[in-house]
């Protein structure tokens, strides 16, 4: 197989697909959408056998635990995917959306018209229902896509995408809006992202690693979401009563998630009163604490932390503390350490409330609550594509929206420049 | 001189001032800007001399008059560069603007509120009051700049940087918060565009050359404008009263600009009735005409255009002319051929004017008004760092907020995750 030639015939049967998207009904696509969720559980049966065969070689390779589940396809699983895809059907359409038309003092009135992006090539890793989502979401905001998911995930990849094709053609749109890569040659992915002709951007999904090679190689734009150091600074003038939950459930409530506190930032004069019940909490849910030097002097058992774990997104049950003079010094601490992503202040003073709020520069920052509410569909959003560690054009969780551009429109009555 | 050294601590510093300047209050940036339009012209004829100097060398190094005329300064351009200044001081803070606060199910508060990107490069050529210009509107939006302009302007820019740190200075605001690479050296510009550490966005202004070499290095994101290849479609059911006069201003108002028309297409029912005129006044103007073997049958003087002719900016008195069927050959025609800059349609027809706005694909799509309108003081941004070609981040006329993010803020009242 030619890899160039074949990617560069995808790239232009996409865009042609893109234009008859841009001009598609939210009637249209909502039809398609619901159409896609049907032959999810129609084919369900097809749909695990493909499976099956993924997983089948998946195991043949010796991949872990955690792998494998993240591969497998159930019935459950199957059900909630078309769920989902029902779900964006019934989000409101973004595109068309013509917003402040004003009268310019010429006489021309001028607004803007909210848009789809184009084409955009979704690069994942082994859940097969990101295929589903992916493609739900960027049909929904009139993008053709083009997808890449894991090799170890091919035959499933390809099954879901027959429905989704199915969905489209029902609904007398373009199947080709939706395309998935057919060769699992790496070589296919190093010239996705550099097809700036064909694609308007790239939306990787998946570990550091990939994350890291499609930011380094493209040359289309990318919607990156790098790692997410998240903090909860628990100020001098906090209510104990919120701080305390609030720290627990920021680290507990899920290890494995980017917006899981990692650092846990609080205010000397607190510290007395606030670490010694906390750790004794962690420890007992199994919480390893790596502490500053009057972190351990409140806290027996907490390891010294180094200079290497502020900078350290454990994804595990580990956290590092650090007591710090206040408000001043954790803000300074969270704009050095983190990774611009989510961080939470408990205080009951508004002041200080506001100086967070302001200086603290990161895609979600947060007064008494968890870390754990930076997400898509507790925001609003309806569902999420990724969330931004980007500051150009989208940040934070990723919604429709992000899928979506604005261009000017402008109406006259014979207006010319003077 | 160590460039990359250089580079880095111009970087760094300018990350330091760039959180100063996320802090500053409106009040403060504006204070500072009138403080740098006066000291221009205060200064005037130090300014003067300075440019002198760049005059000299540049008359010595044979520049053609057309950048000896760009790169000239002359009280007149330096009380307009003053008045520029003052203008932005004007405009409406966008910083901390928070927008769209609902409550959500969980009790959550989410929001949006408005924050600098942070660094900005700017890399231009020849003309120094560039240096005002984005400086200024850098500053009201919370950004530290990196600015690298001309070689040839060197000395001017350094003279009017001079004046803008001093306003910054007398405001309180650290003055590394607007900084000029004070290397010619080629070298340093390539480092610049490869600092995504401390660089957010890179705005290259100039000839398409720069702009390229720009978009292919950079690994830091370019709001970049490439090129503006416009159209005029006088549709079948145009009023030929307004379509002519528009066809005629979108040429000859301006040559070298970006939002001239370059092609013009006609529909066929009505090509005898607006082509004949229009080549007319056209030839009397002195505008070469290249058009189809259509247009060539009604305006004899007209001469062939070549499948190059319809990608090409000529940013000159020539104009290419094609007769199409009607609407969806236009459409088709500019979104294949053109640079989805600038497009414009003359139509009384409503049906036909909403598929025009829908289906083309452009960053300013106009009805019934010249493409000439498309600039940031005429859609009202009070000032425009550029345009943008690019569909990422910002559209069309970037303005302060197109220098601007958005970050999620959440207020909570002890929430935590269930």
């Amino acid at each position: 197989m030619n890899i160039p030639q074949y990617m560069t015939e995808l790239g232009e049967r996409a865009r042609r697909a893109s234009r008859a998207m841009a001009r598609a009904t939210t009637a249209q696509k909502n039809a398609a959408l619901l159409a896609m969720a049907d032959a999810f559980e129609r084919d369900c049966k097809s749909l695990l056998a493909e499976n099956r065969k993924d997983m089948d070689a998946a195991k043949a390779n010796g991949l872990d635990s955690a792998m494998l589940d993240r591969l497998e396809l159930n019935e459950a699983r199957v059900k909630a995917m078309a769920d989902g895809v029902r779900q964006v059907a019934a989000l409101a359409d973004p595109i068309g959306a013509i917003t402040e038309m004003n009268y310019r003092p010429s006489g021309i009135q001028v607004g803007k018209m909210r848009v789809p992006l184009g084409v955009i090539g979704i690069i994942y890793e082994s859940r097969p229902n990101v295929t589903a989502d992916a493609a739900s979401l960027c049909l929904k905001s009139g993008n053709a896509t083009i997808l890449r998911g894991g090799s170890e995930a091919h035959h499933s990849n390809r099954a879901i995408a027959a429905c989704v094709r199915a969905g489209l053609k029902s609904a007398n749109l373009p199947d080709d809006a939706v395309q998935v890569i057919e060769t699992t040659d790496r070589a296919a992915v190093h010239e996705l992202v550099k097809m700036t002709r064909y694609v308007d951007v790239i939306v990787p999904r998946g570990g550091k690693g990939l994350i890291e090679m499609v930011s380094n190689e493209a040359r289309v734009p990318v919607i990156k979401h790098l790692h997410g150091i998240c903090h909860v600074y628990i100020d001098d003038a906090a209510d104990i009563e919120k701080a305390i939950p609030i720290a627990f459930n920021a680290k507990t409530h899920r290890y494995g998630v980017c917006n899981a506190m990692e650092t846990l930032l609080v205010a000397e004069a607190l510290a007395e009163r606030v670490l010694p019940t906390l750790a004794a909490m962690y420890l007992e849910k199994g919480v390893e604490l790596r502490g500053c030097e009057k972190t351990r002097a409140l806290v027996k058992s907490c390891k010294p932390a180094t200079e290497e774990d502020w900078s350290t997104e454990y994804l595990a049950p580990i956290l590092s503390i650090r007591v710090v003079k206040g408000l001043d010094q954790a803000i300074d601490h969270i704009n050095t350490y983190g990774s611009q992503h989510t961080d939470a202040i408990v205080t009951e003073d508004l002041t200080r409330a506001r100086i967070f709020l302001a200086e603290v520069d990161s895609s979600s920052v947060i007064v008494n609550a968890s870390t754990r509410f930076a997400d898509g569909f507790e925001y609003g959003l309806g569902a999420e594509i990724g969330i931004s560690t980007d500051k150009i054009h989208a940040r934070g969780p990723v919604g429709l929206e992000g899928l979506t551009s604005q261009k000017y429109v402008v109406i006259g009555d014979g207006h010319i420049r003077k």
